[in-house]
């Protein structure tokens, strides 16, 4: 049996769960979760603010932990290593975009805590390719983060091919916004965070913002027209996106990793007089996931993190609700 | 003195209209009009659909002429050249853009006809890096149109790398829409073109549509889910961008090239699950379009046009108001 905690209506408290898994199939994995972040993600699928949210709702995607069972096809992973699972926990693995190292856009990829059992809990399963090896040298407790909240800001460096000339700037200085800072400053790129908050300015500063801008300050943003390659949103909120828009160089693009239920309204006209771009992207593959671990390491990029038991995650989950976290909860056994 | 023809206020008739275009200045050329397309951004201009136009309005941007004259500092340019002249007619010529090569995103382009007098008349001037010289072996009566409709649709060929093993689609087939079907089609790419009327479709086809859809049979966009790797849009109006935005593969890019007023209505999480992008660009470099017209002679690429004299000019424009005109017109000498 797997202990877990799990919610099993809309805004539930979580509550222990306890569940069978069954037979381990031949293409997963079973890890030990010693560590599991806790993402804005989890609190949505949870309140079921997406409207595809299976109850009980085991949460948890950003896991720690050590490979204890392996199944008869497994031939990448070992009994003992340290992996991390992140927002993916299976893939077709046979589709176009599988075959070509994007099982992140694979149309049957499942998530970790929708239609299966997440990381809030002493063991997760998962299969094989979406579990990635945690190179000797990060520092584990605070690596869950780097699964979904890390992996999805790194991705579009990757996927867009920044390079360090680029000019960057980061919407929201939270759990996303304090790691792609940091990832930002290590790619060798200019960076700017955008901030309503006055007192994160300066922590900005220390995570790698080489500029802050005060994003209510519409003098600000003006004198910044022209000025980005890219501009990584993190919120979820809707914002004024014309005044951002202005603020892409030629070529430019504002790329969203915040998931806004809003539509945003972009005018064309300001898009097609610079050969402008708007998108999106979901967290990252599990080679560019890898990467990013490596690259986290060489440049000691690491999630700040607040702890918190496991019997205490109706408390971490308050907090996120209430959005005072710096910068990131981490659940440890 | 040059005699041109001019509206005088918003949806004006254009009249006869001389001016005295004084001397002529170092970087500058003269041409002799041979002919000049009629685009909709021509009536766009007219009837002060932009908010920015500068009466009295000389029309005329996609121009074919004989060099006449060259200024004193013109090194590329020889009299005698036949050349064309697009939707600029300069540039700074030292920002970052023009240094390498990308004069259409220059923030100091100057339009063809905004603040500067066009080709609805016997002689126009402009810069010398914004007059490309035409091939031999162009037909020359067609060429116009390549200059401005034309390289608007090239221009994301290029610039998005687009790889004939891509699946591309064209909304709308008219002026800017028959182009892109025919580049498409030479790019080596699987073409399929939108178009919510029945009467175009064997024309698409003819034009290098390998597939059709009609854009009002929402069962046939449905079954083009995940599909194009690249929209180009060309139509003005708005349309459901969600359902096209459906059709989009993976890492797909739904791009603009008609000038729609209206915002766009995108929703977020239509684009992040597959890393869809929207963008939009202006015509092109003038190197972009020295590439245009050797692709477009190799492949024997050609507007499809009807033909009146200048001073039917007011007839013409009156056709591209209805909207009925197949595919460009095109003024003659």
């Amino acid at each position: 049996m797997i202990k877990a905690y799990a919610a099993h209506e809309p805004k539930g408290q979580l509550t222990p769960f306890e569940y069978d898994p069954g037979e381990l199939k031949p293409n997963e994995v079973e890890l030990d979760v010693m560590y599991c972040g806790v993402c804005h993600s989890d609190l949505s699928v949870i309140d079921n603010e997406w409207g595809f949210s299976q109850y009980p709702v085991v949460g948890g995607h950003e896991v720690v932990g050590t490979i204890r069972q392996i199944g008869s096809e497994v031939k990448s992973l070992r009994i003992g290593q340290v992996a991390g699972l992140g927002w993916h926990a299976g893939y077709c693995d046979h589709c176009r975009q599988c075959d070509t190292g994007d099982h992140n856009l694979c149309a049957k990829a499942r998530p970790t805590i929708v239609g299966h059992h997440g990381g809030f809990a002493d063991k997760v399963r998962a299969q094989e390719s979406a579990v990635v090896v945690i190179p000797d040298g990060i520092d584990l407790a605070s690596a869950g983060p780097l699964f979904c909240g890390g992996i999805t800001v790194f991705n579009p460096l990757s996927e867009f091919a920044i390079k360090p000339t680029d000019k960057v700037a980061v919407i929201g200085i939270g759990g996303l916004g304090h790691l792609a800072l940091q990832f930002l400053n290590a790619w060798g790129c200019e960076v700017t965070a955008f901030t309503s908050s006055e007192a994160k300015q300066q922590e900005a500063k220390s995570m790698g913002a080489h500029h802050v801008i005060n994003s209510r300050d519409k003098a600000q943003i003006k004198q910044a027209a022209g000025e980005f390659d890219l501009i990584i949103s993190t919120v979820a909120v809707t914002l004024d996106w014309e005044a951002y828009i202005s603020t892409l160089a030629p070529r430019g693009r504002l790329h969203f990793v915040g998931a806004i239920t809003e539509p945003l309204k972009i005018s064309v006209f300001s898009l097609m007089s610079q050969q402008r771009s708007v998108s999106s992207s979901p967290v990252g593959s599990p080679a560019t996931i890898a990467k990013m671990l490596e690259f986290a390491k060489l440049h000691d990029i690491k999630p700040v993190i607040e702890t918190y038991s496991f019997d205490e995650i109706n408390q971490a989950l308050e907090r996120l609700r209430v959005g005072d976290v710096k910068y990131r909860i981490v659940l440890k056994r």
